[in-house]
């Protein structure tokens, strides 16, 4: 009798072993493919909420995403012609985002920011800084970087910086409570 | 021996609660963060489906999600310049939603509504009572009502109604099984 | 004493076996819900990428989606007015799928494939070969095929391809770690 029980704890013990590690951790990862203004400040309120909240963070900028972490100040030479398109259409960072509506020539979005001010929401760049204080973890798309012919020398200084693919960031969301595609 | 059985026993079961505690619940929530017809018609599809398969749902309206819930026969006085400005020029309620794409100045979402009609798909103010039937909560944004000038008294009567920040969203983002960014 | 820990290992099990039934699969569950060349791109990163992994994916196309996975090259009569300016005014299949931003009169669009070429990015189309060797399960929204005025046999052919509505996605997504709104 008491042989059977060992074997069954045993058992259950491997099992729960199991359901431990598909449990997910208190960790939410978000993807954040657009590099509009008002998204962008979404991502970061969800990410600094969350931080505060005591979840690990974890977002992986992509696509329209990628240009708005350049550091403007930053200058990069040695582009070919398309590499110089790409960097002089798209936003050279948080400054130059802009809102996907309402943007009215620019003015919707010198509104959205007085305002932002006036009620007291931080901005983009004071977000970046919350976020990079709490250990929000940044991880930068090297497919986007290379399709848009970004360079790792271009972009913001930020601890945790990571320039990974998909496949990293996959590992990152499987293990999260919370995903988001923004 | 029996004293062995017993700690292990005692351990798997704290170990076991603690899973019970991780494992998410029946329950999903999204951020309708979009005030396009599309998204909105969307995310209460998701919402009502889900609803009647017996799971809870939570949807958190925020930025462009928000001005759908006004109330187009409910005036509020008292609003400053920009307040007026974006009263204004958001969609007042579901009747003045419009689509993404193919709006084409109101004939695609004239289009749109009427092959909904012939279609049988619900309306989005139809949607709302079977959200509302069937237990849905909604949540609003509070940053967002308060950067747009919107007051509470304008917003829709609805049952579950709760103003609240990203924080309350991401508790009960962290308990769902489903979580979906709109 | 013994008929005591026969309860008390019982009841585990039961707790057990009811958490592992909660617990995720190793699967990810995607709403492509945008027919946009960057979006429908981003979501067979995601898939392609994903089940190289090991994950089990499904892909679940609806609204703006739906039309990029009509076969160009098949015909379907018996439309009515609504079907027809649909069937004309949507991309029609991957070929006429556009950029969401910097489409310039398709200028962006032209730059952006053959860039894509240049970096050795897969195509749509080699990701969706890609897509079906590697056993990723897609899915069509029923409801937006009647909106649409699509028929099934204007559709890709595609192994595991199903026609179905919002309540089947929700299955999958329930037992599933990841889940995107894309």
């Amino acid at each position: 009798m008491e042989a059977n029980f060992e074997k069954e704890l045993n058992e259950l013990k491997n099992k729960v072993a199991a359901l431990g590690k598909a449990a997910p951790e208190n960790k939410i990862s978000m993807i954040v493919f657009s590099g509009d203004l008002d998204k962008v400040l979404a991502s970061f309120v969800i990410a600094t909420g969350a931080a505060a909240m005591g979840l690990d963070v974890v977002m992986f900028f992509t696509f329209w995403g990628t240009p708005t972490l350049r550091d403007k100040k930053k200058k990069v030479g040695g582009k070919d012609l398309m590499g110089k398109m790409f960097g002089t259409m798209l936003p050279k960072g948080f400054g130059q985002v802009k809102l996907s509506k309402m943007n009215m020539a620019g003015m919707g979005t010198v509104m959205m920011k007085s305002l932002m001010k006036k009620k007291n929401v931080a901005s983009l760049p004071e977000m970046l800084n919350v976020a990079a204080e709490m250990g929000v973890r940044i991880f930068i798309c090297e497919m986007s970087m290379d399709l848009m012919g970004f360079k790792r020398e271009e972009m913001i200084a930020y601890p945790n910086l990571t320039f990974c693919g998909v496949a990293k960031f996959l590992e990152e969301a499987q293990s999260s409570k919370i995903q988001l595609f923004i």
